[in-house]
């Protein structure tokens, strides 16, 4: 874990946690930047400890990237939660919330509305934007900084989440790397960012609005979405800050697929090209269908029963109304007619993903589903 | 698990889940009934999986009922998480949360506030209040199984809280029985009933605002509570609806105790007969010292360190500013001075509960504290 | 879970084990049989709770023996460890070993080396095969039986193990029908029975010693295979019971796949064929290559490093000495030469099976492996 | 994490594993010695990652030792397991056994009957003991190594039992501190080494025999109790090399007591003295009374039920045949007689432990007893 400087790419390493011996958890933090103006990126994989496939893609980005000219600068955090990652039950990784007490890694980043506008209404009239911006980023900072030394302390979550936003804060752009449970690629495009869905080389976009449930994507873009509308009202003329964050979700969790992550990691490259950061006319967004749907219209499909299931349809396949979605086996009638059950489409449908194991209780997601969508 | 009728009691089962192998897990509901007016009472254990002792509770509040007369109805429910209470790992019992996905048992119940407000638009000004709560109640009552019948379905823990509040949603009085990790006993009473602290027997009360973040209690009492505030903006008078729910801590999880259950089953028949619902002069709120906390005062203390702890305070001790509360071992510095790290008070305090292990990662939740409380 | 009787099959239902609530867990047993003599079969699956895919088999195997005259009976157990396939941890089913104290769920049969030999020296030399082996059924019951009843009691596993063992002690064929993580199919053949290598559609054959280490196939066969060696040591002639147990695995475990079951069955059927259980000329071993090696050469490989790992090599695919079987990113070191090490195949092999998980610890079972293998 | 060196105690860390992030995980070497001859003792804590309390034990021996001289030298291994330490599944730790497979972490050290026979049989009637022990643990030493880097690689518990038994294979005195589930103080004592329950002030000793199942005492002690039998079979004299080694049971898990850890350290600093370690006269075994028990009879109490338990009586606590050990309530009986279900001692016993959850499913390990035990 030495730590390098080099010209162009520095690396070091920042705690994020201790474990019960009493050690810190480090997280690398790899930077690039050739001292050009252009956006502040900043790109982390794996908050949700199953979700590897996302280092793959930053080990790809930093092969690229050491080979290509940088506007503005590029920060790439692999592996942001070791805790996480390192939590086994049975062969599998327990990912996705603390196991301590249920909380969801990814649900705990800053986020206060009212200081979006109190902010708003302090606001000079002639103060340019840029001058904005800087200050409104000082004070998030200031704010998550103070959060995290609170006296009575902040769960561990809370903790890691504060220390990541701390410099992702600073980013123009944030993508974080995620990956559904067995997955195609889809990606999460906040509603006044929705030409990024042209940017991104990933066939299914969601568009999700200015609502705030904890995410790193969420903390980022409704700051200044909210910014951007509390000014417009007061002002009465447009803002654009040119803030943006991405939720991509790179194909299923559990995987490392060093061919894949190379097309995502160019994928990407397309996307920071658009955005100005590269002006190697290698990276381009692909050519390539694009379907979106609302958040309202992507939907989670819940078992009313429990069994052994057996998954039909993949995900990114294109499923019609009526169509068998899923087979369950029921172990006490395997002699007759009741032995097998069908789960049908209730309307034409594409599952983005599908749950991860044959064995299901009552109440599990089956599979979430774009419905109603649209081609980009 | 027969089914049982008798004059008073009945029983019957009903199924709250499926497991993996197809087979219903069952819950138990008893029934007592003199047919005599009075209030309806619900009260349910368990539904943190490892939270058992208020089965003990339920246990001893049949045998004394059985022998005691009644206004109203008493229906109790234990274990009523079949799913929770049967999630080993290792030899504890992970029982918080749904161990697919992380959700709080304890936070899929139903409350809509826009409901409570066009309902309240919509009454009579001369209705009388009887007819107003049996109106609502039984809208609430269509809700919950609308939810519940919802074409792409719900998730585990939501199936399982609704199915639950259909049972509670028929209440005048609601108490759910839970414990905390090492706890001593103390209960939840939301501000508009402060006037119930005087009639459990619990020494430590804390006082909740009408805050909906998913519990049963918070579910039953903001819904009559906003309720009320909303008929009393409208007519400028006050209403009572008398319904009342409490989240009562019967000490700590994993452990069973017949004795200390027999004391606090003596407590609730106590309130009961406060309520009314019981008039049998055996049952009495005890006389005892009480001290109540405004939620803003009752504090969680967090460990911003990692590390083998001993907690040298015991819930329900009163502490002082500067007292040593914790001494955490650090493993790596056994000779010398930086071997012990000691947490220490940051001001007068009661610990209601702490962590149940010794080994603690940053960010653990190490006690939960009152601060600034009263005497009632 | 109706009970049911058919002329030719019956289905009841035996418990197993209680759960934390008190509910018994029960097995489904399916029986059919024309009262023909011939030989007596046990199928049992789901051993190892995440291990689905042979209740899929059993399913198929069903629907076609309720077509098809049987000599001797066929008794079917599917699910045949409750416990185990309901304990999730995460999305995945912690289906291995008794969460509470990590036993193994297939390693708790009963076996008495000294036993055999205790009845081999009381058996009368002109005994006629078939008492000797009726009554050393009748033995071997009464031992399970007496071990079940012992006055301390037994752990979980163990009741559970000699609870089927019950069953399958007076089988004349034994079929333990398992899946290994990410895995192609393969079988555990005892070396006394290599024949049935023959029998058996599946195209990898591990030939085993007669070494008990706790599993049903060994319980079964070294009974027989030690009392066979014991009495020809004494008679100096062979003897053969016609007693045989196999652990068939059926690809990979978190996995119900209808269409390969049904394969998976008829393959059985060919093989129940070969043994005169089946007169039905429509079912025979498939011509397929079949490849063999002994235990020795059946080798698992084991990591020295911990990381994120991609599988190079698919369960089933031929592999040189030299190949590369897998990579393993090293997040700390992205930028240079070490981000990517590579695990090398140490000599000619066939994976049978690969951790299903990309992260690793050190110490992980990355492949196992046929090396030294034949064609048979 | 420093390395320190001071005169008489030195410091350092060893890699014992590396987590799925590719980081090693450590443990510190306390080593101390004033050079003059004598015994060389091991210590090591928490195998067993929840079973914490060894660790302030080896504090407070670290703390005596910096100011009592000794003779030969102590080496101290305090959370000699960081993975077991570090597997949270809820509130608490899964330390027993490694969570991706199910192995106990203490079964995996080495012991080779055939090598110790081969050994005797090559040694020379004329050799001095104190050549024979140097050159058997060379011997010893050499074989952990070669098993260390066998080419396909060992399982993580194997790897690091076998790193830590380089260490104590060197030590004449190895002492594995442990703790019980719910447990009062106890210690394991092989039956050649008897005289040492004399040494220990631990008041209940169990005794076994010359067994190897896995456990780093079973693989010191078996090795030379083997060796001596096997030389005095041959040369028909006694042979003592003064090795022992012991499992302390020092209360139970989960708990860090800094003053209950002081006695602890007394009392093996009594034993050492005992030993010639030390010749502070401050230091002696304490005067108490100690009871024994063979293994044979020292009991496990298996449930044949599943349900929630109270446990009515304390590790330690003498208990006559007959007496209520445990109350069973049946939560779908509450009503009747059948609502609590009484567990009997069988005889007269004392428990040591008790199972740490009152939920606990059929075949749950409820207590380990004395039995037959007598005064020593």
């Amino acid at each position: 874990m030495s730590e390098v400087e080099s010209p162009r790419l520095t690396k070091h390493h920042i705690a994020v946690a201790q474990n019960a011996s009493g050690r810190s958890l480090n997280v690398p933090i790899y930077k690039i930047s050739d001292n050009l103006p252009g956006p502040s990126v900043y790109i982390q994989s794996s908050i949700h400890g199953a979700e590897v496939q996302g280092n793959v893609v930053i080990y790809h980005l930093l092969q690229a990237l050491q080979h290509t000219q940088i506007h503005g600068e590029i920060v790439l955090v692999p592996n942001c939660n070791p805790v996480g990652t390192n939590i086994k039950a049975g062969e599998y990784t327990m990912g996705r919330f603390d196991p301590v007490n249920g909380t969801n890694w990814n649900r705990g980043y800053f986020y206060d509305e009212q200081q979006v506008r109190d902010f708003a209404a302090s606001v000079d009239e002639d103060e340019s934007p840029d001058i904005i911006k800087a200050e409104f980023k000082k004070l998030l900072l200031a704010s998550i900084k103070a959060k995290l030394e609170q006296p009575w302390g902040l769960g561990l979550a809370q903790q890691l989440n504060l220390t990541l936003q701390k410099l992702a804060v600073k980013a123009d752009i944030v993508l974080d790397l995620h990956n559904g449970p067995v997955s195609t690629r889809h990606v999460y495009i906040p509603e006044y960012a929705k030409h990024a869905a042209q940017q991104f080389s990933i066939p299914h976009c969601i568009f999700i609005p200015n609502v705030f449930a904890g995410a790193l994507d969420e903390a980022c873009f409704c700051t200044w979405w909210s910014l951007q509308d509390r000014l417009r009202e007061r002002f009465e003329r447009d803002f654009d800050f040119g803030v943006e964050a991405f939720t991509l979700e790179m194909g299923s969790q559990e995987v490392i697929d060093f061919a894949e992550g190379e097309k995502d990691a160019k994928g990407i490259l397309g996307y920071l090209a658009s955005k100005g950061v590269l002006d190697n006319k290698e990276f381009q967004p692909a050519k390539m269908q694009r379907l979106g749907v609302t958040l309202a219209n992507y939907k989670t499909m819940f078992t009313n029963f429990g069994g052994m299931v057996e998954y039909c349809v993949k995900p990114g396949q294109k499923v019609k109304q009526g169509d068998v979605m899923a087979r369950v086996l029921n172990i006490d009638n395997l002699e007759d007619e009741q032995a097998v059950h069908q789960v049908i489409a209730p309307c034409d449908l594409i599952p983005m993903l599908h749950f991860p194991s044959a064995s299901v209780l009552s109440g599990t997601q089956l599979y979430k589903c774009f419905t109603n969508y649209v081609e980009l």
